[in-house]
């Protein structure tokens, strides 16, 4: 096969290529993607099944003057390829390379930048409008998923799009899948269209039918007084999207270049908001990523030709230690529900979902709905566990505070991938959580430091009568204290795991393990330290604090959180009330939003790797 | 006419009335909400609209065992009144007296609380899962709003609980309004079926006319091969909500108890998910209601005669200043846009939505929408202020992070109704912003003192390029601090208002005025006192903050926000760092939820009154 791709240069290529060079060029796309996932990993599945939709989009619409914006944006290789990150490309999702998702400072084609799911209508209609405002002319298109089509800010925006009546072209990629397998009626509606053309597609042969018999067409006009419109629920598909405001095209095969470039060139004609209804294939063209788009959705590197992960893990993760403890807890304890908001897998809940089905509830891409639902489920004494990202939870913050802590109702928040999370950068890493949850009233707030606690933790969350959340770290959950230095937990205590004087060091969750390698090469330079494992963020162990205030002349404060409402910043609250008269350093995150890169190298970047805890407290102690 | 209210005891009693007395009660109960809410002020408007659907409800059930959600909950009197609460009713939203919305504690049928819109769908799915679960028999009955139906969260309950085909029955309460004015493609297409049955309603003519016409019925089944569903659009009204999974009844006229009986019957009945669509009218039967129900949405006291308000104020609020600045700011700067969600009247923009209408865009019941369409114009170089009450723009937490914050995008977020709001209590109290903002990086909070310093800031939020919110209370808006003593905004600088040593009162915005007042009565006593304004929570100053701490002994901050991550945990965390040795007192609301009652009786009761904090200071220098 020819390369066009290593010809192409910019979207003026595009302009000038004819259908089989474009169907090339798609094939040519593909190839890299699929290479340069396989060693960076990436979001492969998504990508792969927008390939032809993007070229057509191009094709289409100017990019330098129209606005794509890409829903969640983990879909847009393709649009970075070719809107001149080609040669960039191999650095996608490295620190210092290129984003995973749109970013402004990366390209003028990145006009808007998108992580979280279900925003590009809202953001989309504020660029229609405003270009309405200013008398400007030009498309705005916003590319969206089924999946994230679940979302309530999505529907929002729909319905006040279709209000406007501005003109707004909305792409519904619809692979079938959201990251898993979709959730609600929607998405059962979606099928219908999908699978039984028929069932909408009668337009030609009702009206021949209805021509055909004298009269017949006249009398159903007179019976029904505004029938011209009723009659369209015959015969135009998404009337759902229509009912809105909407125009509704479709649905479109998702890898025909030539259709869709038809149906966008339609789609630019039509007054008022469309919707373009375009069926794709996750993983489409890459065997493994077609059978298996779940697995290649946020995929780690792989082998191409098996499909196979390279460096496989043989620890268990965090989410893995959740899902078999939550198993265990349930089948003792049948009041237990689980919850995810379309993560089943991410979440570790795979097994769980299929051992425990009956009480377990994808809810879709729906945070708020999915904290409520718990409310109302724990509000009848069952006890429901929503297992959900540090990040995503954000969507339901309004909900954890009104609906489950106003109520104290006994909610368990398992709050996954808190903390740095990596190569997927600023919209995803968990580093705020402490700081929206620990200011809300009746919450409380724990971090394991290994795996033995996060167990204990769980253990004793499922007889703890109130809003509880335990947030933990992306990657390997394993034990580095021995068992008998471990200790039982009880509501609100911190744990003593070194005992010293001078410098006292406490930490939370994942960055206890920092911690205790800080205090093993502090003792080792002769410094008489004490740590402390947090355990509860809220309600502090005042007590302790307090003590360890009166016996220390330096605290240090440690978390991978940003520092303001913070565990270090709730510390400090307590030491100005006890007259504290020592020092303080707070290590926490900076205030600014954290690019991508390896976990690792954002602590080392940030002086919050063990070398430059030390660095910090040496500083202090000079 | 009889009053039978008089001798109504429970629900026992609503039992055993007929149809005439069913309607008799209806007026009683009517006379007496006007008559409480005339003096007590509430929402009159929703309640009066709901009297004959509450009382079909509590017939067609039983309140014992079945389970009634309330969205918003504001419409909750005629169930309260029903239900145990007849002779406490005239204590309702006085302080110590019951609740304008459903309260677990008040009563065992208020099974769930609300306050926040479009609650209900969620929590009642999560009711009737558990109920299947635990194996439980009994009915679960949302009664939702159209206003709060545009919610996002209402349409991923709706999306799920299709999904699920568990016995759910949502009351859509459709008074053609939200708050104000309804918005959206969701209302005209409600509006549809309101307005013209027959667009709906032709069944049977034309089951009637396919029949007669021989073979014609059966050649369209065999064209379209699902057809008899097809055909469904032609025949069913609410086909959007079918679509969801949900079975549709009604229009139902929401003042016929009757009607409304025998269709809640049938809805009883039905398996699976059921909408039953219910008319009713605002304000039904108080003619001032009536006609102006948006004025009798929250309304004050009022004379029942004129249905004019009791004790109007001369002043303006600080809505009313918000919206006059905002008027002349955009006369005269064409990128102003202005953004409300669903609340024109409450947020002070009736006149400018007259003046402006091109540059006005009222969402729905949308603050995620809204936060991010404000991204999305702002990023095609319009100025949006985003209009919104604190307890509100919870919802929108995660977009402000998300879409305006990572972006740095020049979105102003006026904020009003932030502190203590009175009698609304738990669910309003717009006590949390600080908290949840101040943490979010490159965002800039301010706050002002009064009138002039509120709309200084408003002119310099014009011209500021990045994220920004301006947060004020509820009430009266004016000047105390004389014209020579003010001082011109700079970022992030505090104003020093009286200088002197010792003590130094730190306070933001609606509390500096207290916090005058108890400098005044404090030099009175003979010391010596500097206040300043703090007047940015984000960034502090932090130059001055570490002046005032080498030359005073005590330092109090004074906010109406809960304390974490709040203005006083912000100064701490710098006072800890500059190693300020001398006394810190936080003055802050506690760490609980706030019950409802006319603001300065709260203040009083959280010794945040000016007493209160001079007993709290001189405590400390005693």
């Amino acid at each position: 096969m020819e390369n066009i791709l290593s010809r192409y240069s910019d979207l003026k290529d595009l302009k000038a290529m004819n259908m089989e060079e474009l169907n090339t060029l798609a094939e040519n796309i593909r190839e890299l993607i699929i290479e340069v996932v396989s060693k960076n990993g990436g979001h492969l599945a998504s990508n792969l099944g927008v390939v032809e939709l993007t070229i057509a989009l191009h094709k289409v619409f100017n990019g330098d003057l129209d606005k794509i914006i890409w829903d969640v944006g983990h879909q847009s290789y393709v649009h970075k390829i070719l809107t001149g990150r080609k040669e960039s490309f191999h650095t996608i999702r490295t620190h210092k390379g290129i984003s995973g998702f749109p970013k402004r400072k990366e390209s003028k084609y990145d006009i808007f930048e998108t992580g979280h799911s279900s925003t590009s209508i809202s953001a989309a209609l504020g660029y229609a409008l405003s270009r309405d405002i200013i008398g400007e002319k030009h498309n705005v298109i916003s590319v969206i998923g089924d999946g994230a089509m679940t979302a309530g800010m999505a529907f929002e925006a729909l319905n006040h799009a279709g209000d406007t009546g501005t003109d707004l072209i909305v792409v519904l990629n619809d692979n079938e899948m959201s990251i898993s397998q979709n959730v609600g009626g929607l998405s059962q509606y979606l099928n219908r269209i999908r699978t039984a053309p028929t069932y909408f597609k009668v337009k030609e042969d009702v009206e021949a039918i209805l021509n055909s018999i004298p009269g017949i067409g006249k009398q159903v006009f007179k019976t029904a007084e505004r029938a011209k419109d009723s009659i369209k629920y015959f015969l135009v598909p998404g009337m759902f999207f229509e009912e809105l405001g909407f125009k509704y095209l479709g649905p479109i095969d998702g890898h025909n270049i030539n259709d869709m470039i038809r149906e966008l060139e339609r789609a630019k004609k039509v007054k008022g908001p469309v919707l373009v209804h375009v069926i794709t294939k996750k993983g489409k063209g890459y065997k493994p990523a077609e059978e298996h788009p779940d697995k290649f959705h946020g995929s780690s590197p792989f082998n191409i030709d098996t499909g196979k992960p390279i460096n496989i893990s043989i620890e268990p993760s965090y989410s893995d230690i959740l899902g078999d403890t939550l198993i265990n807890m349930a089948n003792k304890d049948n009041r237990i529900v689980a919850i995810t908001a379309a993560m089943p897998e991410g979440t570790g809940l795979s097994k769980y979902k299929e051992i425990h089905k009956d009480r377990f509830f994808d809810v879709g891409i729906a945070e708020q709905h999915g904290v409520t639902l718990a409310a109302g489920l724990a509000s009848n004494n069952l006890k429901p566990y929503f297992v959900v990202y540090s990040t995503f939870l954000q969507r339901g913050y309004d909900q954890v505070l009104h609906d489950v802590c106003i109520q104290n109702l006994p909610v368990v928040f398992a709050i996954d991938r808190a903390g740095l999370v990596g190569d997927d950068g600023e919209t995803h890493h968990g580093v705020f959580d402490l700081s929206y949850l620990s200011h809300i009233p009746n919450i409380t707030i724990m971090a394991p430091r290994d795996k033995s606690e996060f167990i204990q933790m769980l253990e004793f969350s499922k007889d703890y009568n109130g809003p509880l959340a335990i947030r933990y770290p992306r990657g390997n959950c394993y034990d580095y204290i021995e068992e008998n230095n471990r200790t039982d937990i009880e509501l609100g205590k911190s744990e003593v795991l070194v005992k010293g004087k001078d410098i006292a060091i406490i930490a939370i969750g994942g960055m206890v393990e920092k911690a205790y390698k800080v205090t093993e090469e502090l003792k080792r330079q002769g410094r008489s330290v004490t740590l402390i494992n947090g355990r509860f963020v809220k309600p502090l162990d005042e007590d302790l604090i307090k003590k360890v205030s009166n016996e220390h002349s330096l605290i240090v404060t440690l978390e991978d959180n940003v520092k303001t409402g913070g565990f270090g910043s709730l510390i400090n609250d307590i030491l100005v009330q006890s007259n504290y008269r020592g020092e303080i350093l707070n290590i926490a995150l900076p205030d600014i939003f954290i690019e991508h890169g390896k976990v690792n190298l954002l602590f080392k970047q940030y002086n919050m790797d063990v070398e430059g805890i030390l660095n910090r407290i040496s500083e202090k102690i000079k």
